[in-house]
């Protein structure tokens, strides 16, 4: 496979490289920002591509925050962007059940392992459900706990999915509910997105994938995933947007999963940055399976 | 591979069974009983079995209780044992690292998820540990706990190893810590045992090797697990109670952890019991690899 284009530094590259394409698709912890972190020239650079007429979708797999969520933060750090813009994990799982799944009322509620973004997204495409930011489920499991989920009272049988997503408030008890909604009742797994780990403050932290293992491992089971590398994923943000693929570029941190993603979507081109996960030794390692067509050490380094 | 001989009923199988062996390892969980449920006359076939002057060792999995905190089980529930009879996995891993490892201090500190079990039997050891039931550790995770963990400041130097096992209070707080001991610090990641479910009340919840999976996943190790089917628990237990192991059954609900257990370590015998997690259609599977001498539907059923 050819090497990834190394494009820092190199203004004539950089230029011809952003001709190729009329649409971005960004990730954004790891590439904008880092939890609160913004990373240098980051608005610069992408009021450069506005600038150009490029089309501009930020596509994320974390799951905690809605698209208006993300509106917040974008004006937060000063980024121009638009809610419209925005196609998260949360998102892609709620368009699923509600457009996909079809599932019929009242046997259609969700129980939900993870924060607001989840919720948010549930109830904007009208599909019931319960757990989530619940605060009555980050208690203490209890004896009368065990015995309740044995019988089935503590269950709901309206429940036919389990959705897990990054989980910052984890607890026995859902674990122990989330499982017998699926070992018992037949739920279907589905997950946000499993990245194993979660950029923040500049280092690593327990990603979705992390959080979702405890009930993958008790049903033995892997949940249907929504994010990226999910082509169920890319097939929504097309359906959504609209977009030549090959004139399209996806802008990632991560190999297995953002620049996997655009390269299984058939998309024109990827770029890696630096500033995530990846490092440059994984990039250039002798049998990488996954090879962007370019990369940079960080996104402002577009600017030139 | 030979089917295991059904027991149950069989009043001269049984007797002829038993015969064969001067001593017998018993799992706990799913045999003699499920959480607080007491199955049908355990305390009769093991006092029969003191009767018979058969050697009898607990060997159990569960990491949540200490040696003493078992025996004050076995008298709750009327069965007659004592404390130097248990062997469990935090029992296990406690040896491990104080007489196997042997860290010199003060680098030897231990990172614990999980119950009090586990800090009786580090403290028993003389092993220095910090996490465990500590309470401020269960609170929702800030972003000054990423930036503190990211810089190192809320690290203690000192944690050499993680050893988790079942966590009834699991936080993204402490499977951050856990995650940046390992990736970070290079800390060694030990479990007490890997089950992926827990008989309790029953039923089937989330176990051992369910609560270590966020970690598992994150770092993308596996733990060295100190419990059942580790041959490593089975020499440490063979080193305190001498036995021969040809005149040795063990006797449990799981195949791929009580019965491999016995196989793997070259015992005389094993027994299965279908009151924990084991079916009969399990049992009998075509193409079985894990496979006991013998079964019976219950412990009790050994009262012929």
């Amino acid at each position: 496979m050819a090497p990834p284009k190394y494009l820092t530094g190199d203004k004539a590259g950089i230029e011809s490289f952003i001709d190729q394409f009329d649409t971005f698709l960004f990730d954004c912890d790891g590439v904008l920002w880092s939890g609160d972190h913004l990373y240098p020239k980051v608005p610069e650079t992408i009021a450069l591509l506005r600038q150009k007429q490029k089309q501009l979708i930020f596509v994320t797999n974390n799951s905690t925050k809605s698209r208006a969520d993300y509106k917040k933060k974008f004006d937060k750090l000063g980024i121009e962007a638009y809610e419209e813009e925005v196609f998260g994990s949360s998102y892609s799982a709620a368009v699923y059940i509600a457009r996909i799944m079809k599932l019929a009322a009242p046997k259609n509620k969700v129980f939900v392992l993870g924060e607001s973004g989840i919720e948010q997204e549930l109830r904007a495409e009208g599909v019931p459900y319960i757990g989530g930011t619940d605060e009555n489920l980050r208690r203490e499991m209890t004896e009368e706990d065990f015995s309740r989920i044995t019988s089935g009272e503590a269950l709901d049988e309206n429940v036919a999915v389990v959705l897990s997503g990054l989980d910052y408030h984890p607890s026995y008890l859902k674990y122990a509910l989330g499982f017998a909604y699926v070992r018992k009742n037949g739920a279907h797994f589905l997950a946000t997105n499993i990245d194993s780990t979660l950029p923040h403050s500049g280092s690593l932290f327990p990603g979705a994938g992390s959080m979702v293992a405890p009930l993958a491992t008790a049903t033995g089971k892997e949940p249907l995933a929504l994010g990226k590398p999910s082509q169920a994923m890319m097939d929504a943000v097309e359906g959504k947007f609209k977009f030549d693929r090959k004139r399209t570029c996806m802008v990632g941190d991560r190999l297995n999963t953002d620049i996997q993603f655009g390269i299984e979507g058939g998309l024109g081109g990827t770029l890696a940055v630096l500033t995530g996960v990846t490092q440059k030794e994984d990039l250039l390692a002798e049998g990488a399976t996954v090879v962007p067509s370019a990369y940079v050490d960080q996104l402002g380094d577009l600017m030139g």
